[in-house]
């Protein structure tokens, strides 16, 4: 799915999100400043390419953009690509929230910010990433009318404030004993399928698709988060570590309400009481996860995503993306359910 | 300097405030959603207006939009209440983090955020304080022209990149043991003044302010800020308690490095061996606020406070501002500045 399009998107991206961050580039604020190009994966130890994540959502947003627009009436995407790194400092700046609340103190093989600054300077530092995520989207105003910029930035708030609400149920849960199924869909509507969503609505918005375009678009990156997310799910529990590059079943020593759990505790049998005897070790994961399988957990999240999957390719279908964008756009989609093209 | 108009504004700032933070107000997220109005002081225990803080940056904004322009050409202010909501809810997710960041139990008398339900969740409701502000202030689109919603936006996440450059040169501050005056002025230019210029800067552009006026008044808000946390430092060591509300020094034994410490420790005598020899306790305090006194840190201080007051007052006579809600802005800084009318 690699493409020269694609690498020129993601070449812009990093270029216009250091320039972005540079806002913090100033005498008396090194430190501060190189706190967030730490954490961005620019600097410090293991500092590059293996570190900085994928850049998944930008990529997303000027895939969208350059796939609304037909050859005779072509917005460049390069006019959008501060809108694409305003996503990715949100995303960023609630996985530096994200890791003092979970007290993580390793991400992508490298210590997290509050683990090497401690939980006060990595909370400005998140809060930092915030308001030049804000910034950036504002940015906007250099190439899209004043209104347009507005709405964007209307929806991506909009969906920053589902990003709270999840996190607030993933933290909530924690303490729950009467957890089902249904208390699943709300907490990764707003913690992954929100910001996807901003990423395929904005882009089509800036791309000046119609009403009814810009709805498909976003339905599309809502149910690319389910999808997603259940994958990542199945993938914690019953992965190939070689594969996922996380320790298997981990999530199950973690204590996460992934889907496959909730049906377990739905289901009320042997792994409920199991699990809610206390934590799982690692010396129980096998068993355990065993368990969770023989109870239907697995088939049951494996059609889950799988239903997800065709709601996200129907809506992708109805958004008709067009061109090389369109086609990558799809192979990005497949890459990130797993499926062969 | 209490009035009807002041009255009015009041009230209408704490309706539309209760509005925006009702977006939380959902059947999955009501805990969530208490704990915002609990921090605003709306719920809760000892709820009511002796704790929900004075409100004295939104009534800036509106009191500077309403001075802003002359009888015949009348801006409502109830038209720019959403961006007056925005900034109070800017400085309140800074009180929620900061209370997190400083290790604060108690906020006016009740506990913080962080004391009731811990770190992670408060870290959370500061950020959702933070996306609410940012759609308060898109609000305006219903009034305004998008383009200058932009600007007001933009305003706005400056000074909000300042107040975390501001927040982190207090908390690198910590353990530094080199520092001088010269430090002092952009810590408190970010963590007080930023949102004080934002308001009368933001204020006069949604008054249609000229540039040069929107100038002035900016630089108003600025050195009003400056002037003001000046004082507040004065207070924080040499103030009655009875009428300050807090322990009369609680400044020395926190350790703050408020200007007349930083004097002190320019100074290089007495009081700052006896501050670099380690934590000053309660017993220690007459002793060495007295010997503060003593090499002139007050006097310093008071005449600095002078310096930015006049400041303060120049720009606010150069902006211009009219009729009642003129009156009432230079009442409201000089009640800030602790000054006779």
């Amino acid at each position: 799915m690699s493409s020269n399009l694609q690498q020129s998107m993601l070449e812009a991206i990093e270029k216009e999100l250091q320039h972005q961050v540079a806002r913090l580039d100033q005498p008396r604020t090194k430190l501060f400043y190189e706190m967030l190009t730490y954490h961005m994966g620019w600097t410090g130890e293991g500092a590059g390419s293996l570190v900085t994540g994928k850049r998944i959502r930008p990529l997303l947003i000027l895939l969208t953009v350059d796939s609304c627009v037909s050859e005779d009436n072509r917005i460049k995407w390069l006019h959008a690509v501060s809108s694409a790194t305003a996503i990715e400092l949100i995303h960023n700046f609630s996985l530096v929230h994200d890791d003092i609340q979970d007290n993580s103190s390793m991400r992508r093989g490298r210590q997290t910010a509050w683990a090497k600054w401690g939980a006060p300077m990595a909370i400005n530092v998140g809060d930092a990433l915030f308001v030049i995520a804000n910034q950036a989207i504002l940015d906007l105003v250099e190439y899209y009318p004043a209104e347009i910029v507005v709405k964007a930035a209307s929806i991506l708030n909009e969906n920053c404030l589902d990003l709270t609400r999840g996190q607030y149920l993933d933290m909530a849960y924690e303490t729950r004993k009467d957890l089902g199924m249904e208390d699943y869909w709300p907490m990764i509507g707003g913690k992954t399928s929100a910001l996807l969503s901003s990423c395929t609505h904005i882009g089509s918005l800036l791309g000046y698709a119609k009403e009814a375009k810009q709805e498909a678009y976003r339905l599309f990156g809502y149910h690319l988060g389910l999808a997603f997310q259940v994958r990542d799910d199945i993938l914690g529990i019953w992965g190939d570590e070689t594969v996922t590059g996380k320790s298997t079943a981990s999530d199950l020593v973690e204590g996460k309400n992934s889907l496959p759990v909730l049906y377990g505790l739905e289901k009320n049998g042997k792994f409920a009481e199991r699990w809610r005897q206390g934590p799982i070790t690692v010396n129980d994961v096998l068993k355990v996860s065993a368990l969770l399988e023989d109870e239907g957990a697995r088939e049951y999240a494996e059609k889950m995503s799988e239903v997800e999957t065709q709601k996200a390719l129907d809506y992708l279908k109805q958004a008709d993306p067009r061109g090389e964008a369109g086609d990558t756009m799809l192979g990005l989609a497949n890459m990130l359910l797993n499926r062969k093209q």
